[in-house]
C-alpha cells in the first residue's frame, strides 16, 4: 500500500515525450499494489482528458518477466477481458524506463473492488475468471509458476531456518514460528506433493494461463458486473483448475478461514461452469488443488511476516488464515462441498 | 503516505446516499497526505463523470477544528483560490461521519506538485500565497496556531526529556539527540522568543489566515501556473509574513537545507510583493519569522524522528534539513538577502 519510488518531473516529462497521449494534467500516487509503485496519470488530447496508471516495477517483480506479463494483458484486453490494456510508446514498445526501474503506463479500469464479500459477487466472479482463461487460450508464450508446488518446500525451510543464521544479518528479531505449525505444515506438503498432478500431459487435466492472484483487491465491480481484474504480476502457465482453488481460497472463507461459505462457493463454481464446464479430472482434484493453494498462500505469508520487522507500517497478513483453510480443504473428500 | 481506515462497501454506498453526487464508478486510494486516509472518488451523473477526493480525518487532526478548516476551504473557493472546495450533503453539511471518523469530500484538483524546484515556481507560488492571503482577510473566524511559538519550548522539553521516564513506555529505544544540538535549540529559541512580535495590536505587522504548511507537495502546477493548493490541515490564524518566511523555508534551500538559493527566493518575494506588498515592518522582522519556522519544523520533525520506530515504513524527514536553515537565518542581519 505504497508509494515506492518518487519521479522527478524532468524525469515524468521526459518519460512521456515517448507517448503520444496528450500532455499531463494530473498526477497522483495510488495506494494499491504492495509490490510496485503506481500513480494516476491523466493527460488531456485533443480537448479531452484521458486517465491511465503508470507503474513501477519494483524490486519483487523479475524484469524479465515483464514482456510475458504485459503480452498477456494486451492478449486479453483485445480478447475482451476487461483488464488494464498496456500503452505502447511511439515506438511500438509498452515496456520502458523511469526513475532507474521498468516502467510501463496501462489504462485506467472503473470500478470498486469489493471490501466484502457478498454472494452476489461470486458468479460474476467465477465467469469473469473462465473468461480470462478462454482467452487466455491462445496466448502461446509460457511462463512458468514461480510460486508452484517446486517452491513450497525451499519456502518451508527458509522459514523453519529464519530464526537461525539468517537472523543474524537482520537488524531485528524474526518471530519464530512455532514446531507445531512447522510440523503440520511439512506433514501436509508431502500429502499434497504426493499427489499433486505433475506432468504436462494429463490432457484431462487443462493448463493454460491463469492469473494466479485473485483476491477481491483485484476484482473491480460495478453494476454487480466485473469491470476490471487488475494486477497480473504473479500470472503464470499452470493447471486451469488451480486458478480456482485460489478462488475458493480467495474469496469463500471469513477473513480468518474458520469458516468455509458453501453458498459462496456454489456460485463462483456455478459463474466458472457457465462459461468453461470442468473435466471429471478436474472435478475430482479439486480439493487437492485447494490444499496446494492454502499452501502456497499460507507459505508466502509466513514467509512476509517474519521476514518484516514488527513495527514496519506495513500490513503484515496473518498466516494463520491460511492454515485454517488449508485444514479444512485437507478434510474434504468430496469435491462436492465446493459445489462442483 | 498511506491509506489507514478502510471502508466497507456498504458504509460507502449509506454514506454516498447522503450526497447528490450520482453513482460511484470508481474508488481508489491515494497515496498522499500522512496525517489523513485520502480516496479518488468517481461518480456519474446524469451521464457525466466528476472525480472527488474523500478524505477520512486521522487521530492526529483535532475533529473540533475540522468545521474551521472546511468552512475556510469554502471561503477560499468561493473566493477564486484553486482549492478544494468541500461538497456538502443533501443535509447541506461537509462534515459527517465514515467509518467511524470524521469525513468530508472536496472537488479534485488537477495539476501536478514540483518535485524539483525551479526558479519558475517561485513567482506564481508567491502570487498564489498573498492571493490566499487577501481571500482569507473576509473569514472572520479565528484558529490560533498551535503550532506556534507558545508550543516551542514544550515541544523542546519533550524532546529533550524523550529519552527519559517516557522511553519506558515504548517498545523500542528513542534515538537520542545530542546534548549539543539541544543546546543550541534552547539557545536560539531563548534568542527567537525574546524578539518574537507579540500582542495582537501591531497594526503594521498584519494577522490574518495562513497555509502555515505550503511545501511543494501542496501546490499543484499545470502551465507554469498554480493550479491547486492542498491541506489546509495546519492553517491557522497568525502573522501573514510568517507564512511567507514558512514558504521562504520550504522552498528556497536544497534538500539538506545547507545551501540558500536567493534566486528563488527573490521570486517568491517578487510574486507575493506584485499582489500583497509588504509593511517595512514585515520586512524587517522577516529573518526572525524565517528563524521561526525554521524552528517549528525542526522541532516537530526532531519530535516525529525519535517518536517513530526505526523499521517503520513511514519516511522520517530529517530534523537536521531544518537546523541547517535555522543557522542561516539567525545569521543574516539584513531581509535584503530574501530579495525584499
Amino acid at each position: 500500500m505504497a508509494v515506492y519510488t518518487e519521479i522527478t518531473d524532468e524525469e515524468l516529462s521526459e518519460f512521456l515525450v515517448g507517448y503520444d497521449i496528450g500532455h499531463l494534467t494530473a498526477f497522483r500516487g495510488i495506494a494499491e499494489g504492495v509490490e510496485n509503485s503506481n500513480f494516476l496519470l491523466r493527460t488531456e488530447k485533443d480537448g479531452r482528458e484521458s486517465d491511465y496508471i503508470l507503474t513501477l516495477y519494483e524490486k519483487r517483480v523479475n524484469p524479465d518477466d515483464l514482456p510475458w506479463f504485459l503480452g498477456f494483458m494486451r492478449h486479453l484486453a483485445t480478447q475482451g477481458v476487461s483488464c488494464p490494456l498496456p500503452v505502447c510508446g511511439r515506438d511500438g514498445e509498452a515496456l520502458r524506463t523511469l526513475a532507474g526501474r521498468p516502467a510501463a503506463i496501462t489504462t485506467f479500469l472503473s470500478g470498486v473492488w469489493p471490501r466484502h464479500i457478498h454472494s452476489e459477487h461470486c458468479h460474476p466472479l467465477g465467469e469473469a475468471l473462465a473468461r480470462l482463461h478462454q482467452a487466455g487460450d491462445s496466448y502461446a508464450p509460457v511462463r512458468p509458476n514461480s510460486l508452484g508446488p517446486d517452491a513450497w518446500r525451499p519456502l518451508l525451510e527458509d522459514i523453519n531456518g529464519f530464526g537461525g543464521p539468517a537472523a543474524g544479518k537482520l537488524d531485528y528479531i524474526p518471530e519464530r514460528v512455532s514446531d507445531e505449525i512447522i510440523s503440520e505444515l511439512c506433514c501436509a506438503l508431502d500429502r499434497i506433493l504426493a499427489t499433486w498432478p505433475g506432468g504436462h500431459n494429463q490432457v484431462d487435466l487443462p493448463r493454460g494461463q491463469i492469473h494466479a492472484d485473485m483476491f477481491p483487491d483485484n476484482v473491480f465491480f460495478r453494476d454487480h458486473q466485473v469491470s476490471g481484474l487488475i494486477d497480473f504480476y504473479f500470472a503464470c502457465t499452470d493447471l486451469l483448475a488451480y486458478d480456482v482453488a485460489i478462488c475458493l481460497n480467495a474469496w469463500c472463507f471469513n477473513d480468518d478461514g474458520t469458516k468455509f461459505n458453501e453458498t459462496f462457493a456454489r456460485q463462483l463454481i456455478a459463474g466458472y461452469e457457465s462459461v468453461r464446464p470442468f473435466s471429471s479430472a478436474e472435478r475430482k482434484i479439486l480439493p487437492l488443488l485447494c490444499a496446494g493453494a492454502a499452501m502456497r498462500f499460507a507459505l508466502t505469508r509466513m514467509y512476509d511476516w517474519i521476514s518484516t520487522p514488527p513495527g514496519a507500517m506495513v500490513t503484515r497478513k496473518n498466516p494463520m488464515d491460511y492454515i485454517h483453510r488449508l485444514r479444512f480443504h485437507l478434510a474434504v473428500d468430496n469435491s462436492g462441498v465446493y459445489g462442483v
